[in-house]
């Protein structure tokens, strides 16, 4: 194919525009790649789109390699499947919610778990049937609170959505597996770079989940790496590596001190190294109990949780959520105070909360053997070398404290260090809750029902062409890989001449006529300056220049990502850009 | 490729579905091909989304050959250019409203001339940059009030909508011309039997227009066609052909007659054939003048309107109100009358109409010198003889009377039949009424801004899934055109022994080899009975049952649609089949 600047829908920008802030964002709109039309609704002009179907068709190969099978699902939905699962509700604002004109209600499909599963339902029954992995290359809406970066979160957007279906869990599994390996040749056939992150379950409800996260210093999420494995994980994911329980043996006893004023570990920490006790006293000796209360979802009633971590550390709240998920948690009011007199706030330790029965969670530091300093239940006092295993015995551990950089990585190869990426990916086994939800079971060999269990597997296909374009592009604009460029050659003609004019459409010609797709600026009117700088901006893997070397019979063939030029001869170029393009 | 019918996502059904009426609709649902979701939405299964595919590739390979240019926009749209071009309101209960978390309007695009408009005006400024053709191949969203047979009348549809942008009229002529034949190749290509009939614009306003038409009994829209031409047209877009004009000498003096209870045309023909007058008279000499109140947009006023038609003939008030279009036509009340005492019911004649400023448009049969009898503007009292032209001067002619089956063709050639199609594609000069409510021009050579002149095409390409099955099925089932199937060979394995199976493997494999799909009946539970009852069901053109024959080296090819079969040795059947996909 041969495309042509000079009656290509296309008009470069200047100018970044002035909603834009990321790379991606500004040169994909500044390239005419894309076009705003109102926030997080984009529209696809032709290179665009051409980069688009491009991913798109790597996608779908690679599903279609793995035996998924694709069907196709309305992006408007009705209201019934997503109130059988009650995310009709949970999506809450997310969710664009409309009527039709008899007043029934739709919505416009955020992921389609529940038609997949009503789908298979319809069709299949019997265990023979299983297994089965269907996807779908589809537009679907997110009313977003803050859509950004151009197509990177946009409210509408192309997805690839697929599920699995099993009989049994390690048929899950099995399944699982190969869609994280699917999305591992997808992704380095984009050339991605990428790491595979363990994620918790999100609002999804299930088990074991990934997310393959691109990293990009301007991505929303957090990650943690280790220095030195291809261990990472989000900051929610990480397990904290629990030392070995210590021997109880020849312990101090635990003793209560006055210790006035000491509310907050740095008060404590300066009266206690200050009281003349013979040692020294870090924040990380103390063990701070947070007091909040949870609800099981559909309970009416709060309860409370104590949970105690060493005080050089605060408890993250996104870790502690993901760990109590599906409960709901929340911080104590004065009234909750009022009503629990055992909490002396500033003073609270293990003691008060096991005798009241409140269920107590600690840091998995605080193994056996430890010894801590942590609140005596009354005012202005705390106890030294309470040791858990000997002087108390937790309900159990949890992950909540903050994780920080120089935390040993929990495969035990190096230290943890953050990063920042954008989810591309997500692979999760989602069980047997949509399942149960809709009915979806399969009459076994023995005539009993089985109740099918699914995974959920996304791509945003959209927002790959802004994360390629994020990971890709230099200073000059933006800088396809091959695989997935608008065009195979770019070929300018540098000059208004006759001779230059023919020759550039002659070597356009044969490009074509040997399979490659040329972008042939052939404007009249624009400089070569201007074609040059476009030339850059539009980012087409290699360009050809044809001007002023033609007269000693040769072009110049440019290298879009490393800059190297070289001049070829004239009657060679086609030979030598077929084998650049074909490698 | 090679798709497995025992792990194939489909499952056919013996019955009917409960709410399909139309062939394309039963046969889509019971072979698998679509799933309802909801009135008017479907989803796709495997088989249908190929088909689908098929079809859209045609589509987008003969626009991208007339140059056209593809792009993409959103289907969620915001409610501003709507509003601008007044459609917001005027697509009435048609359009799909929402909200989104911030309460901003939005809507489901159920056509997109404005978003094209601003789009190019962002782009494009001076008159250099045009002509442009851009399309879609995109989602569209309508409330229809009755969705209904299936995917032929849906409320989600996949829809190719493009526009052309023109400097001058001859521009718009042009790229019309191109579209028009862009058409005819598309819808030859997919072997459709269809008619290309003059239309009215229908709501969106401007000039030239035809419809594409596949013929259908089932069809939703009448059109009228010649015995002796390829004349075909809406009925609303019938040109009466006028007769000549007649020589106003000899013709007899218009004489007053009392018709006593002679208020209809019925009435009035008997009387008048029993009143001894030495002719006879039939309906079709009679002036039948109907009173109509007629009010332009915008206006507040109503005015008069008569339209006189021969009495034999009704007023089609399709018809009518597509000649006066866009103004609005209503029937007079009582009070109307009361107002105009002039007005006679029942003998109102075209003296009192012209002399009392009514406006008086006639059918085009009314030439100068025909002699009519109509009412006299008195009670009980008509008129013999008046004659147009010499009598009675009309404003104009309208196209208003009903169109019969043996009317005379307007081309002259033969005589109209009516016929049932269905509409699959639609080419229309819009004009400029979109550029100019949104400001779409562009700076001449002189430097005076030109308003753009725009054009707008549809194909409704979801439909034409189902209107292939409805002129291509027979009693079996499916039967696809080799060009849109969802597979070139479906290879039956009709029995369980090993022998057979193997050489069905062997034979799917030398197929793909040969670049052919195969859809591999494998399924060792089904019965050769059920395989083939699927197979025509299922309707691929080709079908190669691997059977008993096989024994005696042979095996059995099937044309679905004409129902021969042939036995073929079985070494030589896959170059039989190459050549017969091949052709």
């Amino acid at each position: 194919m041969i495309t042509r600047m000079s009656s290509l829908f296309l008009r470069t920008l200047r100018e970044d525009p002035a909603d834009a802030e990321v790379p991606s964002h500004k040169l994909l709109v500044r390239a005419g790649y894309v076009r705003r039309v109102a926030p997080g609704i984009y529209s696809w002009l032709p290179l665009g789109l051409r980069v688009l179907r491009r991913i798109e068709g790597i996608v779908r190969d690679e599903m279609d390699s793995m035996g998924a099978q694709e069907i196709q699902f309305p992006a408007l939905l009705p209201r019934e499947p997503y109130e059988a699962t009650n995310r009709w509700t949970e999506y809450g604002p997310n969710l664009f919610r409309l009527k039709d004109r008899k007043g029934g209600d739709y919505l416009l499909g955020p992921t389609h778990e529940e038609l997949f599963a009503l789908t298979v339902k319809g069709e299949y029954s019997s265990y023979k049937d299983y297994p089965l992995s269907l996807y779908q290359i589809q537009t679907k809406y997110r009313d977003e609170a803050r859509p950004r970066a151009g197509i990177l979160r946009g409210r509408e957007f192309l997805m690839k959505d697929s599920y699995s279906f099993d009989l049994t869990d390690e048929g899950l599994v099995a399944s699982y597996q190969a869609h994280r390996a699917t999305y591992v040749r997808i992704f380095d056939r984009l050339g991605l770079k990428y790491v595979i992150v363990k994620a918790t379950s999100g609002a999804m409800g299930g088990s074991a989940s990934e997310e393959f996260l691109a990293e990009v210093p301007i991505g929303e999420d957090t990650f943690v790496r280790s220095t030195a494995s291809d261990y990472a994980a989000n900051v929610e994911a990480v397990v904290t590596p629990a030392p070995p329980a210590r021997p109880l043996d020849g312990l101090a006893e635990a003793q209560v001190h006055h210790t006035p004023g000491t509310p907050t570990i740095d008060t404590l920490v300066a009266y206690l190294n200050e009281a003349g006790l013979g040692r020294e006293f870090t924040a990380a000796d103390t063990l701070k109990n947070v007091l909040l209360k949870t609800r099981q979802p559909g309970a009416k009633e709060w309860e409370l949780l104590a949970v105690g971590v060493p005080g050089d550390r605060e408890v993250d709240m996104k870790r502690l959520e993901a760990s109590l998920e599906p409960a709901e948690v929340a911080v104590l009011d004065e009234a909750d105070f009022a009503r629990n007199a055992f909490l002396v706030k500033g003073y609270i330790g293990p003691r008060a909360l096991l005798d009241n029965g409140v269920r107590y969670l600690v840091d998995p530091r605080v193994v056996t053997g430890t010894a801590w300093v942590t609140g005596a239940d009354k005012a202005d006092h705390h106890v030294i070398d309470l040791v858990a295993g000997r002087d108390f015995t937790p309900d159990g551990t949890i992950e909540a404290a903050e994780v920080r950089e120089g935390d040993a990585a929990p495969d035990g190869e190096g230290t943890l260090v953050a990063a920042r990426g954008i989810e591309i990916g997500h692979v999760f086994q989602l069980g047997r809750k949509y399942s149960e939800a809709l009915g979806l079971t399969a009459l076994g060999a023995d005539s009993k029902p089985i109740t099918i269990t699914m995974g959920s597997y996304g791509i945003g296909v959209s927002r790959l062409v802004a994360v390629v374009a994020e990971q890709t592009h230099d200073a000059s604009g933006l800088v396809w890989p091959r695989q997935v460029a608008p065009a195979d050659v770019h070929l300018v003609i540098a000059g208004k001449d006759d001779t230059l004019r023919e020759a550039g459409e002659r070597l356009a010609q044969e490009l074509h006529g040997r399979g490659l797709d040329v972008l042939l600026d052939d404007r009249a009117a624009a400089s070569p300056g201007v074609k040059f700088k476009d030339a850059e901006l539009v980012g087409v893997p290699t360009i050809l220049v044809v001007g002023r070397g033609l007269a000693n019979g040769v072009v110049e063939v440019k290298d879009r990502a490393t800059g190297d030029r070289a001049e070829i001869a004239v009657d060679q170029v086609v030979d030598h850009l077929v084998t650049v393009v074909r490698g």
